[in-house]
């Protein structure tokens, strides 16, 4: 059935993640693997897999692996709104503040887009350590849109 | 001789670095070898080796490998400054402005200390493909400093 | 009765007014008086009247004073948390995304802490145009706290 | 004679602050008035007079003033890049690292544009206390330009 209340490109989080698979594979790679835990209408929840080497002196989680969590969340919700055709949005800013130290574990995002304009997306996200309740770290991003086809 | 000017405990690139490959040598790892090519009052510069595995489509280097090249430039800078009492420093705000898509290559960072307080650092970044003249992306980071031993 | 979940500092919406109608009356002048319309535990609703002083070209609302409102309503629940001792707190980071043109009549700030440390406070606000469903705009601030007295 | 190495548009600074003073006439009030001191290709420096409304406990300049000044100093590059059709530009982002308390007296900014393309500006902003060396504020400013005329 057609949500006629949104888009009608909206995509599944399969679709979402059979997008990412072929077109962005390395997204998996480097530091811990991701998973599309959750999509809906603007929000995203995301897992990212405990790997050693985004492990920092004292145990945590590396900056930049948090980094590419967040981006990635913003990233699967922005597909899922405009399907492929926003392959090629490109993150122009990105914020964040890191509140705690992660724990040595798996990390999640909670994601939702504040703005989807023609031209702009907003995100804001919210990392967490699996299981645990304070917040670990804060981002907003924004990512310009592939000009729509006419 | 004591740098009457500065800190006493200025370090130098080489002292630095060491204390890096000691305490710190996952930052080789995951996405391109950082190098600190230079050191002085303030202001650092750093290399980050081209690796393919922080390649995103389209040939360019990833976000968070941008974020590991800024994030270790200012982190530099601080222990040049502090020496290893300030190891413990810890990232609390990091802001990215990309500003076009890097080349797959080297990629250079430029920093500098604009704050240098009892507790906090702040420091501006410039982020460039080797041999190119245009930006490829800013940040400002934030450093919370550890406190000093009395 | 004390709040025994809390802090014994805790402080009600008028002791948190009174504090800014003592110290910190300007906060009233130059682009729209400001209202604590609730305070709870991490989190306050702020309003602000209507100024034709604050209105830019096309009739919307300035952002310097979209910047205070969002500043104001963090510097008010971290009176609220920590009382008059926070007074000498100060705003170190202020990263605003402006998201939609405000209407021009009064705006309301929903802010919440995210972190309350020992040295520093991040919060998150959104920004809305009084009486509309969408966010105007998006705020992240982050304020150093005075050392605590010992 | 065109400008061959720049924009045709270019204007002077006295052409950009006529346009802002026939278009944004409210800048000038509130907090401090504002004087554009030079302005060259990507660059501009900026005063803005010391004004006892902008006054914070502490005889310090506010918040607001200071992101008036700096998100006023990038609108006018960008109006001497862009010319009137630039008058419709809009503030999407501004982050400020507030690094120490200004004096009561005038403020500085050096303002300069880190990327100037078809839909977005972005610069970065040092804000100083009129004679006194060291930074007492940093911003980085997106803009979004409006859409070219075909």
């Amino acid at each position: 059935m057609v949500d006629t209340a949104g888009s009608p490109k909206r995509l599944s989080k399969d679709e979402v993640m059979a997008l990412v698979d072929e077109h962005f594979p390395q997204v998996h790679e480097g530091n811990g693997r991701v998973t599309l835990e959750s999509l809906a209408p603007m929000t995203a929840q995301v897992r990212m897999a405990y790997d050693p080497r985004s492990i920092r002196p004292g145990g945590t989680i590396s900056g930049p692996s948090m980094f590419k969590l967040a981006d990635f969340a913003v990233y699967a919700i922005i597909l899922g709104e405009l399907g492929a055709a926003a392959l090629q949005a490109v993150t122009t800013n990105m914020t964040m503040n890191f509140l705690s130290r992660p724990q040595p574990g798996d990390m999640i995002a909670h994601a939702r887009l504040i703005k989807l304009g023609k031209r702009l997306a907003v995100a804001e996200v919210e990392l967490y350590s699996d299981g645990r309740p304070d917040m670990v770290a804060h981002a907003t991003a924004t990512y310009a849109l592939p000009p729509a086809k006419s």
